[in-house]
Order: C-alpha cells, then sequence, then structure tokens
C-alpha cells in the first residue's frame, strides 16, 4: 500500500539535512491515530505500533506495520516516537516514569505528543525527558478525522527550535501546516485557545442567526450581512450552523460529521483547568464549556457542535 | 463648500430614475448626524435640518443648511427626511403622531430613521405612518464616526422593495454599501444581530489572548495562529484588542477613538429587549451587556469596546 | 356559596374605618384570578365581573357575581376594580385611556392591578390615573394558585399611603399578609427583585446538589449540612429540587404543579427588561433568564422551576 | 495558657472511650491553623508543631508547643497530626509518600487533613494511606478566623465511621459541629458545594438589591419582603452586603473582615476542577468564579466576598 519507495524515503531523510528517522514509533491507534500511522509508512517509514485495542493494530500491521507488546517494546528500538491518545491520564500511564517511554528511552531519542492535553501535563514530561537527556515536544493538531486521512493536519508545536526542525519532516508526512508555537507547553496552549475562541464564536452566531430569524430577517441575507461585517467571524463563514446556508458542513447533513460536542466539551474541560491555574478570566470560556455539558446531558452526544443552534432554537415555541 | 453643482446635482437625480429629492429634511445632528448632512449636501441636496443642540445646528447652516425650529416644520416643505436620534424615545418623541413627523407629513413624504433602535419600535411607526399614507423606512449604519465622515457608511435597511429604491440614491451620498434587509425592522434586526455577534467575539478574543499570554504564549504567535484557523473572527484579524499587534486600531491608541463601551451597551440593550420579546436564547449575548455594564460600572466609560481585553486581564495579580 | 352574610360585609366595612367598598369590580378570571374573585364574594362584597374566556365568566356568575360585557361596564357603577392579567399589553389595554377602565372611571375610583408586569407601565398607569382623579396602586402577588384559592396570598402593594390603607381590607379578603413597598411600581419591583433572587438561588441550589451526588454524597447528608450552614436558602430547605428530600414539593411529585418554568421565565423577562431600563448589572438574573427559555426550548414547559434540576443533571451520563 | 488541668485531660480522653490521643501534631500555622494549634493546647493536649514560618512556630513555643524541625519529625512520636495548609500542592508535599508524613508515620496514626483542597486529592492520600497502614480523614472547616479562635468551627469530615469517632474528640476541641459527611473525600465534597451555593446566592442578593435600589426600592423595605419570602437565603438574612441594614458584617464596615474574595476565589477553582473532573454542570459555580476572578482583576483583594454587591453597583452611573 505504500507509494513511496525507499529511494524516496531516503531523498526524504537527506533534505531534511539532519537525522534520519527510517523507523518510527507509534502509540494510540483511535481514530485520528490510525490514520496518521498510516500517512507516516507511506512516506516510507517503517514503524512499529501499540495500542490497547487490538484490531487497531491488526489495521496496521496488515499494512506493514511491526507490532509492540507494550509502550516500552516501541521505544526499544527507535529514535523517535508519535502518541496520539485520549486524555492526560493516558498520556501519563504511556510516559510514565517507572515503566513507560520516559525510562525505556535511549538517550537523545525525541518522543512527540500529539495528544490533546493539559498544557502543564506536556511541561512535567519534558521536565523529566529532560533529566534523562530524552528530547520531548508537544505537537497538538487540528483538522479532524478528514486531515489526518489526507496527510492535512495542522501541527501545533511546542519545543526547542531544535526539536522543532528535527521533528518537522516526520510532521510533513502527516500534515501540512507545521507551526512552532514556543516551548514546550506552547502547542496545547495554542490549540487550547483557539478552540476556545471557535466555540465561542460558533455558540455567537447561533445566537445570532436564531434571533435573527425570530425577528423575522432571512438568515441567508443575515449571512451575507454578517460575513461582510464586523460580525464575522469562521463560523459564520465557513461552518455556518443554520441548514441550508452552506452545502457539505454538518448543519446541512443533520449535523453528523465534523468536530463532535463531547471533543469540544473535553477540549474547553482542559481550557477551565488550564485558566485556573493560571487565574485567567474566561466568563464565555467557562460558559461555553457549561452550554456543552448541557447539550450533552439532554443526550445529544452524537453531534457536531455546530448543533449549538438547533438546541438554542428549540424544539417548541411557546 | 458644496463640491456639487446643481448640474451636478440634476444628472444624480434623472440617473436615479425616480422621484428627484432636491430638498430634504434631516433631524438629530450629532457626532454621526452631523457628518451625514454635510455628505447630503456636498452631494448638492438643500438641506433644512433641527437639533436641540443649537451649536450643531449652526455647524450645518454655516455650510448652506436651512434651520428649522421644530420636527414638524422640517417635514413642511420636503418629501424625504432623515433622522438620527440616540434612543427609542427620542424617535418616539420626534415621529409623535400628535405634533410629530407622522401629523405633519404630507402624503408620500420618505422618512428614514437612520437611529438604532428596537425593531418593534420601527415597526410600531411604519404602521402609523401606512395609516397617513406617508413610507416609513429603517436604515441603522455601521461604520462609525470616521465612515460617518468619509460617506462610507453601511446603511441596513428595513421597508418595501420600492421605498428602499427610493432612498438608495440619497444613501448613497452617505454611505457607499446600501443594503436591503427585509421589511421594516429587519434593518434594525440585522445591526442588531451583527453587533451582538461582534460584542461575543471581541469578548471571546479578549479572554483567548488573555489566556494565551498567562500560560506563556507570544501574543503576536496566537494571532498568527488563530488568524489562519477556525477561531479567526473579525475582532482578531482586523481589530485586536492586544496592544502592538495591529497599528491604527484603538488597541495601540490606548483604547482611544472606535466604538464606544457606551455605544456597545446600548446596542446590547437593544438585543436583550428584542430577545425577550420574541423569547430567542441568547446567553452570551445576555452575558456581553452584562459585562459591557460591569466595564461602565468599573468607571471606563470612554474607552473602545476593544478595552474588554484590559478588563478582564486586570490591573493586578494575585 | 357565600359564606358571609350582609351583616357580616357591613361590620367588615365599619371595622375598615374608611370607604365601604360594597360593590367591587374584577377583571381577568383565569388560573389566579378566578379564585381571588371567589374569596371576594364569599366576604359578602358584590361583585361585577369581565373576562374574555366565557366559562371563565359563567364560573363567577353561577355563585353570585354579575356579569359585565367590557372592562368599562365594570368600572361603571363600582367604586373599587381588581385587575389580574397577563401581560404588559393587556393590562395597556384594559385600562386604555380611550376606552378602558382610565376614561370610564368616575373620579376617586380605586383601580388595583395585581397583575405581574413591568413596574414602568404601572408607573404610566398611575400618571394618567392622576390625571384624571383616579386613585391607582399595583399589587402583584406571591403564593402561586393554592394561596389564591385559601385566600392566603402575599400582596406587595405600590401606591400611597392613602391609597394602601383604603385598599388593604379588600385585600385581606384575598390575601394573609399585605406589605406596603412604597410608591407606585415599588410593588412589581419587589416582586421582580424577589423572584430573580429565587430562581438564582433554585439553580444554584441545583447545580450544588448535582455537583455533590457526582462527587459521591448523599443528597440527604447534604441537605443537612446546607440547611445549617451559610449556603442555606428557600430553595434548599422548603423546596428542594432533589426527589425524595422533602415530600409534598414538586420534585418528589414528578416536577407537577407547582411555580411552572414558563412563568418563571416571564417574570425574568420583565426582570431582564427593568434592569436594562434603569442600568443595574444583573450576570446572573440575565442568565437565570437564558437557562429558563433553554428549558422551555427543550420542551419542558409543563415543568415546576425546580426541574432545573433534572434539566442540568441531564439524561445521560458520557 | 493552658486552661485545662492534666487531670482534666484525662477525663477528657476517658470518657471519649476510645484511644487516648495525649500528644498531638499540628502542621500549618497560619491564620486558621494557629488558633486551632492554641485550642488543642488549651484542651489540655500535648503539642508538637510545624511551619515553614518560624514566627507563627515561636508564637505556639511560647505557649508550651514543641518544635519539630520537618514534617517527617512532627510524625514520629504522636499518633495523631492535623494539618492545615494552603493549596493542593502543599498538602502533597506535606504528605509526601518519599519523605513526607505518609512514609514516616507509625502503624494506624491517624492524619487529620483540615486543609481545603481537591476531594480527588484527598482520596488519593487515603488510598496512599491505606497502602500502609495509616488512617486518613478529610476534614475541611467553616466558621473563619472567629470561630478558630473561639473553638467553634464546623469540621465536615469525611472518612470510614471508626475514623471520624477517633477524630471527633480531638475535634471537638477546636470546633462545635462535627459532622460525618460520608467516605474520604466527602468532607471537602460538602464543603466546596457550600461554598458554591454561598457565593451564588451572595451574587444573586447582591444582584437583587442592586435592581430594587435602582428601581426605588428602599433597601431596609426589600430585606423584609425578600426574608419573609422565597427570595430568602443566608446571604440575604444574616450577612446582607448592603451597608446599613445589618450590623456587625462586613458591608457595615467597610467590606473588612469576613471571608475575602480570595478565599473565595480559591474554593470556586477547586469548585470547578472537581466539577470538570465529574462532568458536572455548574452554569452559575462557573460564573461565579470568574466574577470573582474580575473582581480580584479589578485590584479588590482586600475586601470581604459581599464586596461583589458594591462591584456590580458600579462606581459611576452613566
Amino acid at each position: 500500500m505504500s507509494i513511496f519507495t525507499s529511494l524516496q524515503k531516503f531523498v526524504i531523510c537527506v533534505s531534511a539535512g539532519k537525522r534520519c528517522f527510517s523507523r518510527v514509533g507509534f502509540i494510540g491507534l483511535g481514530n485520528m491515530g490510525g490514520h496518521m500511522a498510516r500517512n507516516i509508512l507511506r512516506n516510507g517509514h517503517k514503524l512499529v505500533v501499540f495500542d490497547v485495542n487490538e484490531s487497531a493494530v491488526s489495521n496496521l500491521t496488515e499494512v506493514g506495520a511491526d507490532r509492540a507488546s507494550d509502550p516500552t517494546e516501541v521505544v526499544k528500538d527507535v529514535e523517535v516516537v508519535v502518541s496520539m491518545l485520549p486524555s492526560n491520564q493516558d498520556v501519563l500511564d504511556v510516559y510514565n516514569i517507572k515503566n513507560g517511554l520516559l525510562s525505556s528511552a535511549k538517550r537523545d531519542t525525541l518522543l512527540i505528543d500529539s495528544s490533546t492535553i493539559d498544557p502543564f501535563v506536556s511541561q512535567i514530561l519534558a521536565k523529566e525527558a529532560e533529566k534523562m537527556s530524552v528530547n520531548f515536544i508537544d505537537s497538538p493538531v487540528s483538522g479532524g478525522i478528514n486531515a489526518a486521512k489526507d496527510g492535512t493536519l495542522t501541527f501545533m508545536v511546542g519545543g526547542s527550535k531544535e526539536n522543532f526542525e528535527l521533528a518537522k519532516p516526520l510532521l510533513k508526512s502527516m500534515g501540512s501546516r507545521i507551526i512552532h508555537c514556543g516551548n514546550v507547553g506552547m502547542g496545547q496552549a495554542a490549540k487550547l485557545c483557539n478552540n476556545m475562541l471557535l466555540a465561542i464564536s460558533m455558540i455567537g452566531t447561533a445566537e445570532a442567526f436564531n434571533l435573527g430569524q425570530k425577528l423575522g430577517l432571512d438568515p441567508k441575507v443575515l449571512a451575507n450581512i454578517v460575513n461582510s461585517s464586523s460580525g464575522r467571524c469562521w463560523s459564520s463563514e465557513l461552518y455556518n450552523p443554520v441548514p441550508g446556508i452552506l452545502d457539505n458542513v454538518p448543519s446541512s447533513k443533520n449535523y453528523e460529521g465534523g468536530f463532535g460536542v463531547t471533543l469540544m466539551a473535553k477540549d474547553l474541560g482542559l481550557v477551565q483547568a488550564a485558566a485556573a491555574k493560571v487565574e485567567a478570566s474566561i466568563p464565555f470560556g467557562s460558559l461555553a464549556h457549561q452550554i456543552y455539558r448541557a447539550i450533552i446531558a439532554q443526550g445529544f452526544t452524537k453531534k457536531d457542535f455546530s448543533f449549538v443552534y438547533q438546541f438554542l432554537k428549540g424544539q417548541q415555541q411557546l
């Protein structure tokens, strides 16, 4: 299935002008990680993978990856590992200083965590890594499952300039934009800030279009006005939550696909925790978290996050 | 001071292909209205004006306008009147059915209210106007004082298609974009929805940049990321509230000029009232109103609305 | 059905030591007004009633009331009228200066409005009444349908001390507590402030008990602690929203009966409008309004206002 | 200074009918802990204390306590230790499994943590304690500095029934109410739920009284109405935030003394973190946190938490 020959791979390594990671470890083969791992294979790297879900592992071994029996086995004979895990705790468990990546990695190994987690957890791991002369960067992604599949993810990277440059060629095999955001944790920070603003402007868009329609405005007229005025935002222009304004967005497909409410609620939970630690005032960020929790509490767990438009509109008018 | 000759004016009227308003009435010569009236004069119309503020009137008579002693005198011998007033009550007083515009206007007069008010008040006035065979449209503006001065305002017009076309050439003398939003009241509705979304995305931007900086992110790096990602909005791109990111926006000029917090609070008060009437859910719109009220309560009445960034940041860290 | 003889009525009037209202007008015979009118009859007054709902009128004429064909006929030959209407607009229509109570009332008539409405509407009516030498007081009630039935309502009265004393004996026939709150409008103001605080502390109670249970606390233990500590409020002590803590409250009866979410949303809408007019900061009052609107939007229109506990708890956990 | 003789102490132990803690360890001698430790001394116990602040230690050694050089020395030869520390991290450091209380305590030692912290941290410590056959309970307090001084604190205890009974006599020397809330962590949970509801009802009270006054209500009249109606809460009755309604509350003393805004913000931060973990919806709890953060950001760090009334009222009216 690989579309790259080893010659091509060789060329990639040389052109990168630095350490060449011929063999890569990958931990966490879920909805996102599975596609990301495949794209690494497609780019000609050898791959060793681990996941607690056996069928997720088989999907990768079928296309040429090797299987490891635990995270420490992944890191044993590679110089770079990518992890893509669902929560702070999963990341802590996998990197665990006692019998995880951090204790088993060889000197100078590069550990790349693409999970979306608390930036302070990333920083704790980086500190531990440093003690062991291991390199750590955080590089959470945006773009969702389709971008993971197509290899067009955006990576927001936190870490030293040197480690950023080291990781870049490998990240390029999975994404189209690789952005250096600052020291370790800043990848997470950038992602959380962006997604908080996304949630806020989506809810604002949902409110504005609900109000407009109840006042008698045609939503297409309102979209034209807002999108050429100061109310313009990504949610109103490219992801409008009102069915029928844009094709190919979740609102026109019964709010299926896209970026689910539970993922948004997870990110907003991380925002909340981070803001509490640094004592930042985020009244709208907090309320956005609560609104997504309320949507979930009402049972709409499978919907795209633009469903907030329907939630506020309601099923029934007085 | 007029830069148009009567010949030019004649051409304008003919090219408009409809009723030609050679003489125009104007009521309300405040920060916005004064500039708007001047632009009408500049376009070659004769003008008769009224304001309770004598010096505002003198500024216009000095450049060629006639003075009226009250609103009814304004409407006596013109076929079109533009009003630009600060509140629902002012509009109700000026249009008053007993001794205001509505009772004194000749049949077929066109009354254009550019005040930002409750859309339901616009609709009440339109109904009264109809009984008297007078035409009424609402056409609130966006763009602020500079656009009023330069004649580049956006007019959001509510009224019949016919009245919209009738008003358009005159509005063109004051603005660059004249948008038909629907029936009477829909100009107000569109403006309120846009400004609510503006307030929400500005507060969201302020929160995201405050949080980012406290987490250690460089605000310029964050701006680059957000503005090329899903968090992008007009406030982050073109009116960033963090000093030093953009030149020539209020945040880089001590939050002076621009769109003041009291004006934003006024618009959000109208939003609140309109939403209550139609029973629309606007949790963020309501909270935005309260946040601007709190900023005003703390004494920052003269600041641009992007000052919310400083308000949330605070003077003092624990 | 009347349980008072005319002798008893005579005694009441004398003991009141002032003008005796032998015949009373009543407008608005809904869920509350119907019971209130009956209690006036039971206290020995003659009664003339009006409602747009014919069967509501019949219920009263069957027990001895006279029927009027419109509000002006009610006021024709009585010296006191009580109104109990659902909205600002209904009150404005019934009191209309052109062909309503205010234009038809004889000099010195006492008009008592027990509707819950905007305090500024009450004040407008009082001003008009004064011009016509008619007396007006606002006296909204609390206590709900059961208290209306039992004659144990609380009346919060706004008006002159003199008018308050004049109305008191009649109000006593419908309620057990008659409180003078200040000038006209202050009855409404007191009711709105109380109900806003009620909504806020109920939502707070709902949040605290939801959080406590998810953390593992027994809700009965938590109720004991809160009710003997600084978190104590009427909602936690006497109207606890968690099923099974108190008997005979709506939460233990599937949230039926009680004070419905739509009535609470109505009162919070009035709060919002009043706060906007006087520019008061009410972040929680605003958000409470939005939360009740969201509950209604999800279709729970028939539930008691303590249902917010279930709404926040949700149907489903992740 | 001790007011109890050793005979009295002996009687206390016997009457408790269980293990007698003749010598007690105490860690954390701050504003609260200092008074609590003195009350233990006054009740006839021997005491060994530790704090990083030397003068806090001297204050206690002057009245008879022994000094320890670190937490492990405190626990060396006592069977019970009370800790009263400012944050999660301080507690984790003092109890540290490597060289803190948990590793140094003898089998069956009772460790009582009276700090207000994350209930999940309490549960982690209890689990570690269990592995080492050491007993752990959480017992945060309410009542503030005056109650600490007077020995009238309320202790909310989480732990086994057996450990609760064991701790009770000692806690009685510092408090008047000792409540068993459930398993470990439930003391923290009860305190956090109570304080969240307290913050919410205080803010609600502040809003209601601000709105009432702006509408024209006398605040004393409003207090009478609310306190005999459904809006009643501890904050309106016993801690009214409007100056002049109650004597001897912070609002009548320039908002000095009492329960400071920074302590309330700290507790609400713990609430937020706990709610995020168990995915509880707390829209008002979140917003309360943000409001106290905004008060602090504006520089009012020394004020009692009832100062929110002044904050919402503002310095300046439009």
